[in-house]
């Protein structure tokens, strides 16, 4: 489905964030993953849970049921399953029938995200997590925040094309980032191992009035900024300041953020938006990266706004509107072929689960 | 149609429960009826009338036109319907065309409800209700009321699967009714000429808190729990206590409650509820039974939630979302059995709508 | 579709009314015109311009965006169009692709409205709108004024309907215009080239009580009532009061209203309604119009209200329901047909537009 080709929605064999941590309690939840009902909640020990959302007697949402010890309860005739889509009871009668079992979800807890993989269990592989040290979120030099969430009204992709193309800041967040004149041009496209990025550098320009505030630095300086698409779900990207070739300090880092953008499908025609964000300057305010975080919401509302507006454009067009590529599309049309690749692959009938991690090194 | 099978709905030669007698007043009420906009109004000596909701010039809704004397006047052109649905005026013209004509729904009003025929109205006999006296309603000792209405955002048949099968009632009723422990089990399935029903008997058991409370008794009992469809729109039942064995009163009825559950196709994919109760004690309060029907409304909500939150989630597995039986789902399998054979029998083309009490009756 | 055949929907080569002019400013507004998303604005010279709603680089929508100087900027990625809609500029490259330029409508402001050409714009001949001063608008004598704008949930050619059968205004404007009892008849049907019209016509009757206190003026008239399709987005018409022939100034003019319907599909669905009227007498109130524009408007929405409810009864009947054609439906059928020609012979392969005029003119 647009902007992908015809009957292509989304890659399963994958992790994709699912929730923050704070949203998964002891009382389920009800959240829609890849087009799938599922309930989330956690045991008695804290460790958080995936499973089915959809009681499969009588299709009652799981995720509005009740939580009794480590099982989930449906709350309608009370059918118990445990943490790994096993039955645990049926109040009505002893024997459980083979077929009362429900879907579990691999899932794994890392920093303040709850991961899921909707596809094969099998390959659910958690090493194919990025690592959370590695790309800042827990390594203490970024002072990592986070806890934006927003619901989209539109199809997933048009979250990834806003964010392969960073020549929208100057307009559509004109009121908000505003004024970040580097990004209006073709960007580099940043290709490598089952990742596609964009990176927009300038040398020896005015840093924008937001950096001249933040790092109260108000000379020349280069900078680059670009986000990489390290899976599926997540873009990881920054804006780094370095001095320019004319200071004595020509090279080094004066100051970078980090940003994190985290993209799953809701359903075909929605999304869940999970946006976190560090730096590296030090500041007294142990607040500072969480305002940060804040302060960009406005900005990625209206993110949600534009596509909100254009997915409602394309199902008055049919699901298919024209479009145009332009230049600067070139990390758009990459990353809509890496998404393409992804799923043509799982579905093709040879294709082996358990060399999915292969195929993904490969595809780029 | 899920959970019946494809492409069936709901039988048309029966009667169905419309509307409760206060709500059909000399200002036309519309009201759609299985899958058809329905005008309801009451003449000048009071006899409720039920025709067609749609004038057949430019489908204006009559339900929002005027009564004029015993007439129905399309609020549009001014065309006028006699109660017998036969065109009485066409202002713009003398000759009245003889396809300008409604249908006119067969009515009959008893206790408190309007009943309705949409089938052919050759075959609406009025003998085909249930006697109101011999189920109780009319009959004094019961004590009944009623006035409960709910609209349900979603299709007949959950609201039946919802009623054959009471072992939801610690589950999806948890904090309303609650604790009735007896119907957690697999139901007797009780079947008669045209009717399907459930029974849940237990001997020698605490009777439920609230059971306590209104009958002052705190002893053990006998207790039958159960509900019989007496015809596809309603459900009658009772909660029937006794002395148990080991009392000198032994089998002798210390109290009971008698159900109605009046449910009715408003669209395919909504329904009207409609809910009455009675007891066999006295009570020196005159309200003490509307109270009591006022008090299950919480609890009615619960199964209308139930039944919306299904709903939704069939629509999304287009249609035809898996399920599971369980041994405790004989009556919900007997009950959608008996709904498919009376539905079939009227898409037979040589059945023939005059022996349709016979088949009725022959079912099962 | 319904009320015409299937598959046809509106004539596209046509002048329609898009909005009133205070309604067009230097702030982009986005409104829908025959199923298409247009954008409105002015230029800095005051001149209004429309163009089509969606860029076509990613479908944002351009009537939620921005105007620089002559030209629109889509709000999401900056690219610029003229008013001409060819391209101006795409911030991120100095070349601009041949395929990125948008359409723009030919458009023509008179009096107070905003009319555009949907169709192709070769034959955007701004001779067929219909000639203001000719029409009353801008004739001083008629006194005009306008404003109301109602958008309508319902297809645009139940608005027609509605205005090509007058007898509804006894019955649905009962409580609202009420008392024009002369309308209650089957109407003269009037054509000409490119028109179809209604006239209802009463010889020494009473003029509603409306006239009777607008022109002081209690005694019997010769009423004159009657819409004018003139194109297919206008009624003009007008209620005329003449002195009776047992008068002294038997003929002549007491006192007539102008009405100006305009009617414009905004999707398949929806409809935009715009009104305005004028009057023959003098009046000391220089806002009189204006009140008596503003008094007619709790009508329209009667009308409104009345096409809405027909709109989801034919939604409900799978866009076909029944229908029952009157003989005061001359008229409807009449202006039925004048559409479904128009639109058929804008369907036809080797219609030339640049021949369109000649046809209108020999349509009827």
């Amino acid at each position: 489905m647009y902007p992908l080709a015809d009957g292509l929605f989304a890659p399963r064999n994958q992790w994709y964030v699912a929730a923050w941590s704070r949203e998964v309690t002891r009382k389920p939840m009800e959240r829609w993953v890849l087009d799938e009902p599922v309930a989330f909640y956690r045991k008695e020990d804290g460790a958080a849970v995936a499973v089915a959302g959809r009681c499969p007697h009588r299709s009652f949402p799981l995720g509005k049921s009740r939580v009794i010890g480590d099982n989930i309860q449906c709350g309608y005739h009370g059918i118990t399953f445990q943490p790994d889509g096993s039955c645990a009871r049926v109040p009505s009668q002893k024997a459980i029938p083979n077929a009362c079992r429900i879907k579990s979800y691999p899932l794994a807890e890392r920093w303040k995200w709850i991961w899921i993989w909707p596809g094969d269990p099998a390959a659910a592989d958690e090493s194919l997590i990025p690592d959370h040290f590695e790309i800042g979120l827990t390594d203490p030099s970024y002072h990592c925040a986070g806890d934006l969430y927003n619901f989209v009204d539109g199809r997933y992709m048009l979250m990834h094309d806003n964010l392969f193309d960073l020549t929208h800041l100057n307009y559509l967040h004109k009121d908000t980032f505003g004024g970040v004149e580097g990004t209006e041009m073709v960007p580099e496209c940043l290709t490598g191992p089952g990742w596609v990025g964009s990176r927009y550098a300038q040398r020896d320009v005015y840093p924008s009035s937001r950096f001249m505030e933040l790092l109260n630095y108000r000379d020349k300086v280069d900078v680059v900024v670009g986000l990489k698409l390290l899976m599926p779900c997540l873009h990881v990207g920054g804006g780094e300041h370095y001095y320019p070739a004319t200071h004595p300090r020509a090279g080094q880092l004066l100051g970078a953020e980090k940003y994190y953008h985290a993209i799953t499908p809701a359903t075909r025609h929605t999304t869940h938006y999970f946006y976190g964000a560090g730096r590296t300057w030090e500041h007294p305010d142990p607040d500072h990266s969480q305002k940060l975080v804040d302060g960009v919401d406005p900005g990625l509302k209206e993110d949600v706004y534009a596509t909100e507006n254009i997915e409602r454009m394309i199902q008055h067009y049919g699901g298919r509107p024209g479009e145009l590529l332009l230049r600067a599309d070139n990390v758009c049309a990459r990353g809509r072929r890496f998404f393409e690749t992804l799923i043509r692959k799982e579905l093709e009938p040879q294709s082996s689960q358990a060399s999915e991690r292969v195929q993904l090194a490969e595809n780029t």
